[in-house]
């Protein structure tokens, strides 16, 4: 058994968000300092870490002056470079390893991976160019989705194509990347699972939750999800799966499409999850603190969740309507210190405790 | 009714030991900047704020400098000398206000404040040398307790007098400072109850905890405490006439003595408190979060309890017990960031979450 990360050391965060933001607080909150480095100045991470460096992810001088200040890196999202990756690995330990983040960088080998797992997915074909598209509907069925390999988040790089004759139209819309047709499943609703693995290989899962989105962006995550005991056992199942099957360490976010015939796999996250957020207050341990135990090498919190919980994502101009949320009694507000309200920026969540 | 504190200001901290650190915390789950000024550098609140002052209470200009780059000030604990506040006061409003924090820093005052609203204290007497506490003891009764009226905490500045022939012993254990001599009182337990008071006047209390000391310092807290609902509503009732009797704004810990024949006030702490530390965990706004609410004029939250929750203080070597307690599926944990464990030291806390 390793030694923990000892008190007072320093958690590297490549990546400068909300995520980074609540990761940074996680850590302080077990005696740990953090760095932040982020292309962006005075983002919501470096707002609450100990130190934050602002630099491009290809400047290698800064990448390398930040891993000797740190003891251990992680990451916050998932298209940090793998160059970025490469330079820091040669001088700190980066949990989870930099695999996971590969496969999650592109979906077609997302998939591979999973389905070599033996999980279900949803028909898939790759498609390196428009003429493609015909023989991908041929093999998911149509209408189906096209999306980007790479580079597509909340919605971003996906197109919905009912038939052959949009091929072009679609090619151009996603950005005439490679992508993945992907065949739109008919399922209940969506879910996700937010697992951990410890340093020494421990699984531990948090109860699924229900995720409702709104333009391709998360905004409402009900906890606990509306599934049978068989359905909650299979989504541990497979988080433990994935998880093992990567040697991974840290917390990961995967979501699930629960179709009448169980539970298929849509995507997974490396990192803290935006519906994992409900922890926050529905469990002694949250996936912050869990992330930041299982790469320091602590023992893992059980996950166990002692109320139910919805979380809100406070979307643009959703942060308005703040006077009238700060009045609910139930209400446990997040704000991750964003200056402006764009449309689609998440602006902060809300947490609200229900009854058991 | 006054606008709330804009997103991103800054809240300025007089103090920066752990009950800064979680103020910091709860400011910027709030999208608040805070800012820590301290004698000592790289202080427990330092670490988690968007920046710092290191310097002394009686540095003037270092304090105009701190007030002139923030929006709002309080403070954390309560001997921050009054020359400090005075200069800070000329820039920007301090809440809560002086008024609180010269009461509390005087025994004698504070018990006249008490003893003023019609609320029930100890009897007690002025001691300013040892030839009065002959007569102080036929006043109050024997055994008593001596406390010095300036700069006790955590049992610091107290002694036990068992007779008159004590005087010169206990005078000289004390320091010889200018005291009074307090009743020893026949209780149950020792409670405490968090309250707090908006900008606008509105009063909301958390459950009473009962506590538990050791060597002076508290050890456990309790919620809810075993206190009938006519005592609850007791508790609730003298909060607000000594919140609103000093137009406090922020919160404030009431430290009773539960007797057979009622409550009893030991002291007031204008600020948020140790016995308070189990809202992290037990309600949606936490005592932290609520005081936050109060000085930048949000509304306050509730103080619902949604479960209950028994605190523990980590305090010196209790530290070395983490390994076990971080196995505790429901021991929530919060370390302060101090590099070394000191007897009677504040190391952390955790809150363990119990059933309701």
């Amino acid at each position: 058994m390793t030694e923990p990360l000892p008190a007072g050391a320093t958690i590297g965060i490549l990546g400068g968000g909300q995520l980074g933001r609540m990761l940074s607080v996680a850590a302080g909150r077990l005696g740990y300092r953090t760095h932040v480095f982020d292309p962006a100045a005075d983002g919501p991470a470096a707002q609450l870490a100990h130190r934050a460096t602002t630099a491009a992810y290809d400047d290698t001088a800064a990448l390398e002056a930040f891993a000797a200040r740190v003891d251990v890196v992680t990451f916050e999202f998932e298209n940090v470079p793998a160059t970025a990756l490469e330079v820091v690995a040669g001088q700190r330990p980066i949990r989870p390893g930099p695999r996971a983040l590969e496969i999650s960088q592109d979906r077609l080998a997302e998939k591979r991976f999973l389905a070599g797992l033996g999980l279900a997915t949803a028909p898939f074909a790759p498609v390196d160019g428009p003429g493609d598209i015909a023989a991908a509907l041929g093999q998911v069925g149509a209408p189906a989705l096209l999306k980007t390999r790479r580079f597509g988040y909340d919605g971003k790089g996906q197109a919905r194509i009912e038939a052959a004759a949009d091929s072009e139209a679609a090619w151009s819309a996603i950005g005439a990347a490679p992508a993945i047709a992907e065949a739109l499943l008919d399922f209940r609703f969506e879910a996700s699972v937010i697992a951990a693995r410890g340093l020494t290989g421990e699984v531990v899962c948090y109860d699924p939750g229900r995720n409702e989105h709104a333009d391709g962006i998360l905004r409402r995550s009900t906890v606990p999800a509306p599934l049978d005991t068989a359905r909650r056992t299979d989504a541990a199942l497979l988080a433990g799966k994935v998880l093992n099957a990567l040697d991974y360490v840290g917390v990961m976010g995967i979501e699930l499409f629960v179709t009448a015939q169980g539970l298929v796999v849509n995507e997974i996250a490396p990192r803290v999850h935006n519906s994992g957020h409900w922890t926050q207050q529905g469990c002694a341990v949250d996936q912050f603190e869990q992330h930041v135990r299982a790469i320091a090498g602590w023992p893992l919190g059980d996950g166990t969740r002692h109320c139910d919980v919805e979380m809100e994502n406070l979307v643009g101009t959703d942060i308005d309507r703040l006077p009238e949320i700060a009045r609910d009694p139930a209400a446990a507000i997040h704000l991750y210190g964003k200056a402006e309200a764009r449309p689609g920026r998440k602006m902060g969540h809300v947490n609200r405790i229900r009854a058991r």
